[in-house]
């Protein structure tokens, strides 16, 4: 039993920081790092990449939506060429920043709404996918479990890996329990933490009314903005360590 | 003899153009291509590049700093390490553009008060020529002639080759007349074209009130964004040619 | 029979400029000014501000989506509360540049996407009516003839006008035919002027497929940003006046 | 004795915030909110001033370079000119947030860089009470005590007043210790209570290497952004009102 423990870091801009990104490395085993479109800059990225490298932490790029203001969580709308320009120059910020910190950038992880826009509609999994290959076919492309992103990025020959959330309840069609509803988010760790242990052991994960569904995951991601992002990150880590979960990241 | 000859494009933003690219395109054998700094979007980038590739043109990163209210033409306060991250990080965002558009960044040339401040001061040209390495020691780069830039470059790996300016007149120590004097830049195309053939042919670059100074120069700067920018670029061009210079870019 | 003429101004942003606004204020009886959101800066707005002071050109404040990449032309999803709040800034910082050119700030006009939506959607409107009578119930209201902008204002107690457009075509209700249909913009002048003497003499517009229509119309609109801007306000604005039709501001 | 006591608010953007603007409200009299420029949306302005509002803190305008990257603490070059547009503008910003929020602008005080390049420079003192002036001659001046942008709020007619800071060191000509000086800053909140209540009671503020100087001041400034701000700003408060000085809003 072996998983990839994520989170979102390097979100801060200019004076403002988002989470105790040090904290959260030590947690981690695969950092998704912003490039500079929803949240970043040049020295937020530089002094992540470099913190994750020391704790031999494997780096991927988080492209999201130009939109700082609105965090990425807002659909900008464009065309799906245009999120391919995007997603490709994003990619190519965060490799700017890695040759500096003397690191590799190994895979590539949407966020906020461009992430769940790549989950749902093809020409968009289609550009974000494009993009990534574009830039390299050495990239992984880390999607949301059973969303429209995995066939996408095979389409485009690269390796695909799945993640689910350590904190998010799932419907039983395979996807998140919409914020807006009662019990969407998972606040207590031991409950969180006894999922996923469970999830990790069967592959299959609990839903609201219904069956625990077949769902695939190479990596859990844990959230890194919230107040309790540490502690959460920490009961998560130790719990699946100590049900005998190996704690490695999917790509090198 | 030989020269090259290059102009800054791509340097329009979201709704706004800057000079008329396409038409320059046809008369340059090198374009300096804004990152997202002082200009450029990740359209204006790809589409850029698109144009460059499709007549053959050979594509430098252009980066600046991140001011675009000012176009890069302002020194912002940052230290040596913090242009090193933004230069890094803003070849890379171009480079994530160019493997959209399928060519290849050849070299560097920076922007504006960057350029300006990394010919004289030396921990900018150094931290410029750093950034430039650490994202590939295969980029060129492009200095103002007899600059600081040139030894901080070969000082870091890097084939560094040399500019002069089209339409602007010098000093004895070879530096640009500033632009708050009267003369500081040459308004007729003719008697522009005139001085760069004498210039190329005897390697000596005429001053304000001296003898005309010895000068590298393997390329030739024509502004891309004046109202006379494609005349202007096109007078030289011809003018060159005319006089037997061959055109051609500097680096692959 | 009189009619306002407007058209949407200072439209700049940095080192960018979108359309002759000089030559356009020769033409216009009220400027739209853009307010720092989709475009506009400080030097943008008191530099149009005082070219229209010095014309004797009522001023609007054109408030729309902070959005600069798209220009305002792209829904960024907002609550209504929001909104009010972007819209009530936006007024507010051009009334700063007005103290500062020495002009009033006479009305508020929405821009693109933000326009479209408080045209249709009645909380987007309440939300704009509401910014501006909090700002002041001396702001007049100019809104898209036909639209829900219209009772939201007078439900705010401001003094709402409404608009036409010169060069756009008519549906038979009243709205306009999108951009996507073949005739949607009329792109020879002396049609939109012919058929905008027809309308100011009755009242009644012409539409695609199907009678003319009652329409209200205070101010006709002419574009300022497309490359025959000037002269389709040159030829609506003699055309008018040849007809015989008073070109005065709807508001003081 | 009386004095005021006012702080740095609303200095979020976005997603991200800066120090805890609820709690510090709480003990201030006068609050300093930022207007869009180095900080500040829309949304952060709106709701800061309705904080202040609920608890009857008199609310300034906080304006500062167009440079949020720099949290506004670097100087932009700008001319006097360009820096009058921007101040007027952003007062006009948070004038129409203000206008939402059922609040009053009373005063204006300028920020970081800003504040100590109008300390210093007399042009951009003038450019900077020019702004206010414009916007309305009813907006008070709060200036750094004994600097340049005094004599030239009074030269505009504006009624000025005089602050010092709680946790700064001075120099004998009445200038702030550089914070690259060991003891610039004063971290031990005791001390700088028993400094400041000493200040209050003679008019006299102890300096680094030098006599106590005479120092007008009609409010002392105690930073939001700092870790330890809110204890800071609680123990100067209790150290004054301890002290049986009055605090009170120099303004109305």
């Amino acid at each position: 039993m072996r998983v990839d423990l994520n989170a979102d870091l390097g979100e801060g801009y200019g004076p403002w920081r988002m989470g105790d990104d040090a904290a959260l490395l030590d947690l981690l085993t695969s950092a998704n790092v912003a490039c500079g479109g929803h949240a970043g800059d040049a020295d937020t990225m530089v002094e992540t990449l470099e913190l994750a490298r020391a704790r031999g932490v494997v780096v991927g790029a988080h492209p999201g939506y130009a939109d700082p203001a609105g965090f990425g969580r807002r659909v900008i709308p464009m065309t799906a060429r245009g999120i391919e320009r995007m997603v490709a120059t994003q990619i190519g910020t965060l490799m700017g920043a890695a040759a500096l910190a003397g690191v590799r950038v190994s895979y590539v992880k949407a966020h906020g709404a461009l992430a769940n826009l790549a989950a749902d509609e093809v020409d968009v999994a289609q550009a974000v996918a494009r993009a990534v290959a574009a830039v390299s076919r050495d990239l992984g492309l880390l999607a949301i479990s059973g969303t429209a992103l995995e066939p996408a990025g095979r389409g485009c020959g690269l390796r695909v890996f799945s993640e689910v959330f350590a904190d998010r309840a799932y419907l039983p069609n395979g996807r998140l329990v919409p914020r807006s509803q009662p019990g969407a988010v998972i606040e207590d760790a031991d409950a969180a933490v006894a999922r996923l242990i469970g999830f990790v052991q069967t592959g299959r994960m609990p839903v609201l009314d219904g069956l625990p569904i077949a769902l695939a995951a190479d990596s859990i991601c844990v959230h890194g903005d919230s107040p309790h992002a540490v502690a959460m990150a920490r009961a998560v880590r130790q719990g699946l360590i100590g049900a005998g979960v190996t704690l490695a990241p999917f790509i090198g």
